[in-house]
Protein backbone atom coordinates (compact mmCIF):
# COMPACT_ATOMS: atom_id res chain seq x y z
CA UNK A 1 0.00 0.00 0.00
CA UNK A 2 1.35 3.32 -0.95
CA UNK A 3 2.32 5.23 2.14
CA UNK A 4 0.33 8.48 1.25
CA UNK A 5 -3.23 8.22 -0.43
CA UNK A 6 -3.04 8.48 -4.03
CA UNK A 7 -6.46 9.05 -4.29
CA UNK A 8 -6.67 6.09 -6.99
CA UNK A 9 -5.93 2.62 -7.43
CA UNK A 10 -3.86 2.65 -9.70
CA UNK A 11 -0.70 0.14 -10.41
CA UNK A 12 3.10 1.46 -10.25
CA UNK A 13 4.22 5.15 -11.92
CA UNK A 14 0.25 5.77 -12.77
CA UNK A 15 -0.87 6.08 -9.28
CA UNK A 16 1.51 9.31 -8.56
CA UNK A 17 0.96 10.35 -11.68
CA UNK A 18 -2.79 10.94 -11.63
CA UNK A 19 -2.18 11.92 -7.53
CA UNK A 20 0.23 14.52 -8.93
CA UNK A 21 -0.95 15.40 -12.53
CA UNK A 22 1.57 19.39 -13.02
CA UNK A 23 4.40 16.50 -12.73
CA UNK A 24 3.22 13.47 -14.47
CA UNK A 25 2.91 16.16 -17.99
CA UNK A 26 6.63 16.33 -18.44
CA UNK A 27 7.59 13.03 -16.86
CA UNK A 28 5.87 12.01 -19.78
CA UNK A 29 6.77 14.27 -21.99
CA UNK A 30 10.56 13.20 -21.29
CA UNK A 31 9.75 9.02 -21.55
CA UNK A 32 7.81 10.51 -24.77
CA UNK A 33 10.92 11.57 -26.42
CA UNK A 34 13.49 9.06 -24.96
CA UNK A 35 11.66 6.26 -25.54
CA UNK A 36 8.98 6.27 -28.44
CA UNK A 37 9.70 9.18 -30.92
CA UNK A 38 11.45 7.97 -33.80
CA UNK A 39 14.86 7.71 -33.88
CA UNK A 40 17.52 7.01 -36.44
CA UNK A 41 20.44 5.20 -35.08
CA UNK A 42 19.00 3.97 -31.71
CA UNK A 43 15.44 1.88 -31.94
CA UNK A 44 13.06 1.99 -29.43
CA UNK A 45 13.68 -0.84 -28.56
CA UNK A 46 16.78 -0.36 -27.93
CA UNK A 47 15.82 2.74 -25.72
CA UNK A 48 13.39 0.21 -23.75
CA UNK A 49 16.25 -2.33 -23.26
CA UNK A 50 18.56 0.29 -21.73
CA UNK A 51 15.50 1.61 -19.44
CA UNK A 52 14.60 -2.24 -18.41
CA UNK A 53 18.26 -2.93 -17.81
CA UNK A 54 18.51 -0.01 -15.19
CA UNK A 55 15.05 -0.67 -13.39
CA UNK A 56 16.56 -4.25 -13.17
CA UNK A 57 19.84 -3.24 -11.52
CA UNK A 58 17.72 -0.86 -9.35
CA UNK A 59 15.28 -3.82 -8.19
CA UNK A 60 12.14 -1.99 -9.46
CA UNK A 61 9.65 -4.72 -10.17
CA UNK A 62 7.32 -2.57 -12.08
CA UNK A 63 9.39 -0.39 -14.46
CA UNK A 64 11.69 -3.23 -15.34
CA UNK A 65 8.64 -5.35 -16.30
CA UNK A 66 6.95 -2.53 -18.09
CA UNK A 67 10.21 -1.56 -20.18
CA UNK A 68 11.25 -5.39 -20.04
CA UNK A 69 7.56 -5.76 -21.82
CA UNK A 70 8.16 -2.64 -24.10
CA UNK A 71 11.58 -4.47 -24.83
CA UNK A 72 10.27 -7.84 -26.33
CA UNK A 73 7.48 -6.16 -28.82
CA UNK A 74 9.98 -3.94 -30.15
CA UNK A 75 12.71 -7.11 -30.33
CA UNK A 76 9.52 -9.27 -31.33
CA UNK A 77 11.16 -11.72 -29.12
CA UNK A 78 9.60 -13.45 -25.72
CA UNK A 79 10.05 -12.93 -21.77
CA UNK A 80 13.34 -14.84 -21.36
CA UNK A 81 15.12 -13.11 -23.88
CA UNK A 82 15.18 -9.65 -22.30
CA UNK A 83 15.30 -11.58 -19.42
CA UNK A 84 18.65 -12.87 -20.17
CA UNK A 85 19.94 -9.61 -21.50
CA UNK A 86 19.37 -7.63 -17.98
CA UNK A 87 21.01 -10.52 -16.45
CA UNK A 88 23.96 -11.15 -18.95
CA UNK A 89 23.94 -8.63 -21.54
CA UNK A 90 27.47 -10.04 -22.53
CA UNK A 91 26.78 -13.41 -23.48
CA UNK A 92 23.48 -12.07 -25.50
CA UNK A 93 22.21 -12.45 -29.40
CA UNK A 94 22.23 -8.42 -29.14
CA UNK A 95 24.46 -5.71 -31.45
CA UNK A 96 27.97 -4.51 -29.99
CA UNK A 97 27.08 -1.21 -29.80
CA UNK A 98 23.89 -2.34 -27.48
CA UNK A 99 26.61 -3.90 -25.30
CA UNK A 100 28.38 -0.88 -25.28
CA UNK A 101 26.09 1.49 -24.57
CA UNK A 102 24.36 -1.36 -21.34
CA UNK A 103 27.78 -0.68 -20.12
CA UNK A 104 27.58 2.84 -19.64
CA UNK A 105 24.16 2.88 -18.35
CA UNK A 106 25.17 0.13 -15.53
CA UNK A 107 27.69 2.99 -14.60
CA UNK A 108 25.31 5.39 -14.46
CA UNK A 109 22.82 3.44 -12.34
CA UNK A 110 25.67 3.34 -9.82
CA UNK A 111 26.40 7.12 -10.16
CA UNK A 112 27.63 9.68 -12.67
CA UNK A 113 30.99 9.61 -12.30
CA UNK A 114 31.42 6.18 -12.51
CA UNK A 115 31.30 6.28 -16.10
CA UNK A 116 34.60 5.95 -18.15
CA UNK A 117 36.54 7.14 -20.98
CA UNK A 118 37.34 4.18 -22.05
CA UNK A 119 33.57 2.76 -22.19
CA UNK A 120 32.43 5.80 -23.93
CA UNK A 121 35.38 5.42 -26.30
CA UNK A 122 34.22 1.64 -27.20
CA UNK A 123 31.14 2.86 -27.96
CA UNK A 124 32.22 5.29 -29.95
CA UNK A 125 34.34 2.58 -32.18
CA UNK A 126 30.85 0.58 -31.95
CA UNK A 127 29.32 3.47 -33.81
CA UNK A 128 27.42 5.11 -31.13
CA UNK A 129 26.68 8.45 -32.44
CA UNK A 130 27.54 11.89 -29.77
CA UNK A 131 23.57 11.37 -29.36
CA UNK A 132 23.05 7.83 -29.08
CA UNK A 133 25.92 8.10 -25.67
CA UNK A 134 23.55 11.54 -24.71
CA UNK A 135 20.76 10.10 -24.55
CA UNK A 136 22.10 6.24 -23.32
CA UNK A 137 22.89 8.65 -20.42
CA UNK A 138 19.90 10.48 -19.93
CA UNK A 139 17.81 7.53 -20.54
CA UNK A 140 19.47 5.66 -17.74
CA UNK A 141 19.55 8.70 -15.41
CA UNK A 142 15.78 8.91 -16.05
CA UNK A 143 15.10 5.80 -14.79
CA UNK A 144 17.03 5.92 -11.97
CA UNK A 145 14.51 8.68 -11.16
CA UNK A 146 11.34 6.75 -12.64
CA UNK A 147 12.24 3.85 -10.41
CA UNK A 148 12.86 5.80 -7.12
CA UNK A 149 9.68 7.57 -7.65
CA UNK A 150 7.89 4.22 -7.86
CA UNK A 151 9.23 2.73 -4.84
CA UNK A 152 10.06 5.36 -2.75
CA UNK A 153 6.53 5.60 -2.06
CA UNK A 154 5.85 2.41 -2.25
CA UNK A 155 3.32 1.69 -5.08
CA UNK A 156 1.99 -1.65 -6.01
CA UNK A 157 2.35 -3.42 -9.29
CA UNK A 158 0.67 -6.21 -10.79
CA UNK A 159 2.61 -9.54 -9.94
CA UNK A 160 1.62 -11.67 -13.48
CA UNK A 161 3.59 -10.80 -15.87
CA UNK A 162 1.67 -11.26 -18.65
CA UNK A 163 -0.92 -8.16 -17.99
CA UNK A 164 2.52 -6.18 -18.79
CA UNK A 165 3.10 -8.33 -22.09
CA UNK A 166 -0.15 -7.32 -22.56
CA UNK A 167 -0.24 -3.51 -22.60
CA UNK A 168 2.66 -3.58 -24.71
CA UNK A 169 1.70 -3.36 -28.28
CA UNK A 170 -1.01 -0.57 -27.45
CA UNK A 171 1.82 1.76 -25.32
CA UNK A 172 4.49 1.29 -28.47
CA UNK A 173 1.46 2.60 -30.68
CA UNK A 174 -0.22 5.38 -28.46
CA UNK A 175 3.60 6.52 -26.76
CA UNK A 176 3.64 8.16 -23.20
CA UNK A 177 3.23 12.13 -24.69
CA UNK A 178 -0.64 11.10 -23.91
CA UNK A 179 -1.06 8.75 -21.96
CA UNK A 180 -4.07 9.71 -19.56
CA UNK A 181 -2.86 9.03 -16.18
CA UNK A 182 -6.43 8.00 -15.23
CA UNK A 183 -6.85 5.61 -17.65
CA UNK B 1 35.98 18.49 -21.19
CA UNK B 2 32.76 16.17 -21.86
CA UNK B 3 32.94 12.85 -23.52
CA UNK B 4 31.00 13.98 -25.84
CA UNK B 5 30.96 17.06 -28.14
CA UNK B 6 28.63 19.61 -26.83
CA UNK B 7 29.02 21.78 -29.59
CA UNK B 8 28.88 24.54 -26.79
CA UNK B 9 31.17 25.71 -23.88
CA UNK B 10 28.45 26.03 -21.50
CA UNK B 11 28.98 24.50 -17.47
CA UNK B 12 27.32 21.68 -16.15
CA UNK B 13 23.48 20.67 -16.95
CA UNK B 14 23.04 23.59 -19.71
CA UNK B 15 25.87 22.06 -22.04
CA UNK B 16 23.68 19.13 -23.01
CA UNK B 17 20.72 20.91 -22.38
CA UNK B 18 21.71 22.76 -25.26
CA UNK B 19 23.02 19.79 -27.11
CA UNK B 20 19.61 18.17 -27.26
CA UNK B 21 16.65 21.10 -26.27
CA UNK B 22 14.07 18.91 -27.06
CA UNK B 23 15.27 16.66 -23.83
CA UNK B 24 16.33 20.06 -21.83
CA UNK B 25 12.09 21.47 -22.32
CA UNK B 26 10.76 19.12 -20.07
CA UNK B 27 13.54 18.95 -18.15
CA UNK B 28 13.02 22.38 -17.43
CA UNK B 29 9.24 22.24 -17.09
CA UNK B 30 9.94 19.39 -14.04
CA UNK B 31 12.24 21.55 -12.34
CA UNK B 32 9.71 24.84 -12.68
CA UNK B 33 6.82 22.87 -10.96
CA UNK B 34 8.87 20.91 -8.43
CA UNK B 35 11.34 23.78 -7.44
CA UNK B 36 9.81 27.32 -8.32
CA UNK B 37 6.15 27.56 -8.35
CA UNK B 38 4.40 29.17 -5.57
CA UNK B 39 3.62 26.23 -3.14
CA UNK B 40 1.29 26.59 0.15
CA UNK B 41 2.91 23.79 2.28
CA UNK B 42 6.76 23.70 1.11
CA UNK B 43 8.72 26.70 0.14
CA UNK B 44 10.98 27.09 -2.50
CA UNK B 45 13.84 27.44 -0.07
CA UNK B 46 12.90 23.90 1.59
CA UNK B 47 12.57 22.23 -2.05
CA UNK B 48 16.05 23.93 -3.19
CA UNK B 49 17.79 22.24 0.23
CA UNK B 50 16.16 18.71 -0.50
CA UNK B 51 18.13 19.29 -3.73
CA UNK B 52 20.98 20.31 -2.68
CA UNK B 53 21.38 17.77 -0.43
CA UNK B 54 20.62 15.11 -2.66
CA UNK B 55 23.11 16.48 -4.78
CA UNK B 56 25.67 16.45 -1.92
CA UNK B 57 25.23 12.71 -1.37
CA UNK B 58 25.68 12.28 -5.29
CA UNK B 59 28.59 13.94 -5.04
CA UNK B 60 27.56 16.56 -8.20
CA UNK B 61 29.48 19.35 -7.42
CA UNK B 62 27.56 21.68 -10.22
CA UNK B 63 24.42 20.66 -8.79
CA UNK B 64 24.93 21.22 -5.20
CA UNK B 65 26.53 24.72 -5.58
CA UNK B 66 23.58 25.69 -8.03
CA UNK B 67 20.93 24.82 -5.33
CA UNK B 68 23.08 25.35 -2.38
CA UNK B 69 23.03 29.05 -3.62
CA UNK B 70 19.29 28.61 -4.55
CA UNK B 71 18.32 27.55 -0.97
CA UNK B 72 20.87 30.60 0.44
CA UNK B 73 19.26 33.10 -1.33
CA UNK B 74 15.73 32.49 -0.63
CA UNK B 75 16.51 31.44 2.62
CA UNK B 76 18.40 34.54 3.31
CA UNK B 77 21.36 32.89 4.66
CA UNK B 78 25.15 32.35 3.98
CA UNK B 79 26.92 29.51 2.00
CA UNK B 80 27.90 28.23 5.85
CA UNK B 81 24.26 27.24 6.85
CA UNK B 82 23.62 25.56 3.59
CA UNK B 83 26.66 23.41 3.79
CA UNK B 84 25.86 23.10 7.60
CA UNK B 85 22.71 21.54 6.61
CA UNK B 86 24.40 19.39 3.48
CA UNK B 87 26.49 17.88 6.05
CA UNK B 88 24.31 17.44 9.42
CA UNK B 89 20.61 18.60 9.06
CA UNK B 90 20.00 16.79 12.70
CA UNK B 91 21.89 19.55 14.13
CA UNK B 92 20.61 22.24 11.71
CA UNK B 93 19.03 25.49 12.85
CA UNK B 94 15.76 24.26 10.70
CA UNK B 95 12.05 22.85 11.03
CA UNK B 96 12.02 19.08 12.25
CA UNK B 97 9.58 19.26 9.30
CA UNK B 98 12.44 19.54 6.64
CA UNK B 99 14.40 17.58 8.96
CA UNK B 100 11.93 14.57 8.62
CA UNK B 101 11.69 15.03 4.48
CA UNK B 102 15.48 15.37 4.45
CA UNK B 103 15.02 11.96 6.06
CA UNK B 104 12.92 10.68 3.13
CA UNK B 105 15.01 12.04 0.49
CA UNK B 106 18.53 10.86 2.02
CA UNK B 107 16.82 7.39 1.46
CA UNK B 108 15.46 8.49 -2.29
CA UNK B 109 19.02 8.68 -3.05
CA UNK B 110 19.97 5.70 -1.68
CA UNK B 111 16.90 4.10 -3.37
CA UNK B 112 13.59 4.18 -3.31
CA UNK B 113 13.02 0.86 -1.22
CA UNK B 114 15.57 2.69 1.50
CA UNK B 115 12.33 4.68 2.23
CA UNK B 116 10.71 3.31 5.44
CA UNK B 117 7.25 3.49 6.72
CA UNK B 118 8.56 5.03 10.26
CA UNK B 119 10.26 7.67 8.25
CA UNK B 120 7.29 8.85 6.48
CA UNK B 121 4.58 8.66 9.76
CA UNK B 122 7.14 10.60 11.62
CA UNK B 123 7.27 13.50 8.91
CA UNK B 124 3.18 13.47 8.68
CA UNK B 125 3.69 13.46 12.70
CA UNK B 126 5.38 16.88 12.21
CA UNK B 127 2.80 18.14 9.81
CA UNK B 128 4.26 17.11 6.45
CA UNK B 129 1.29 16.72 3.50
CA UNK B 130 0.62 13.86 1.77
CA UNK B 131 1.90 16.33 -1.55
CA UNK B 132 4.95 17.40 0.53
CA UNK B 133 6.21 13.87 0.32
CA UNK B 134 5.24 13.81 -2.74
CA UNK B 135 6.72 16.66 -3.88
CA UNK B 136 9.78 15.38 -1.62
CA UNK B 137 10.34 12.18 -3.17
CA UNK B 138 10.23 13.15 -6.55
CA UNK B 139 12.62 16.16 -6.13
CA UNK B 140 14.98 13.51 -4.48
CA UNK B 141 14.69 11.26 -7.18
CA UNK B 142 14.96 13.75 -9.64
CA UNK B 143 17.93 14.97 -8.78
CA UNK B 144 19.05 11.42 -8.94
CA UNK B 145 18.47 11.96 -12.49
CA UNK B 146 19.95 15.21 -12.62
CA UNK B 147 23.23 14.76 -11.00
CA UNK B 148 23.65 11.68 -13.09
CA UNK B 149 23.25 13.45 -16.50
CA UNK B 150 26.02 16.11 -15.40
CA UNK B 151 28.26 13.57 -14.40
CA UNK B 152 27.86 10.62 -16.49
CA UNK B 153 28.80 13.18 -19.71
CA UNK B 154 31.44 14.96 -17.62
CA UNK B 155 30.65 18.58 -17.99
CA UNK B 156 32.62 20.90 -16.00
CA UNK B 157 31.53 23.17 -13.40
CA UNK B 158 33.06 26.90 -12.38
CA UNK B 159 34.95 26.09 -9.27
CA UNK B 160 34.43 29.69 -7.55
CA UNK B 161 31.08 29.68 -5.03
CA UNK B 162 30.77 33.14 -6.26
CA UNK B 163 29.65 32.54 -9.48
CA UNK B 164 26.72 30.08 -7.95
CA UNK B 165 26.01 32.93 -5.60
CA UNK B 166 25.72 35.83 -8.13
CA UNK B 167 23.30 33.84 -10.31
CA UNK B 168 20.82 32.70 -7.83
CA UNK B 169 18.62 35.80 -7.92
CA UNK B 170 18.30 36.12 -11.69
CA UNK B 171 16.96 32.12 -11.33
CA UNK B 172 14.62 32.81 -8.57
CA UNK B 173 13.22 35.58 -10.50
CA UNK B 174 13.14 34.12 -13.70
CA UNK B 175 12.54 30.25 -12.81
CA UNK B 176 13.48 27.35 -14.98
CA UNK B 177 10.34 26.62 -17.06
CA UNK B 178 11.66 29.26 -19.64
CA UNK B 179 15.45 28.74 -19.39
CA UNK B 180 17.40 29.44 -22.61
CA UNK B 181 19.87 27.33 -22.66
CA UNK B 182 22.22 29.10 -24.83
CA UNK B 183 22.15 31.82 -22.56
Amino acid sequence: MAYIDLQNDLPGIRGPMAFRPETAKPLNELAEILLHQQHDSLSCGEREMIGAYVSSLNDCFFCQNVHGAMAGHYFECDASLIDSIKHDYQSAPISDKLKALLAIAGSVQKGGQYVTPRQVEHAKKMDATDRDIHDTVLIAAAFCMFNRYVDGLNTWAPQDPQVYADRAAMRAADGYANLNAFK
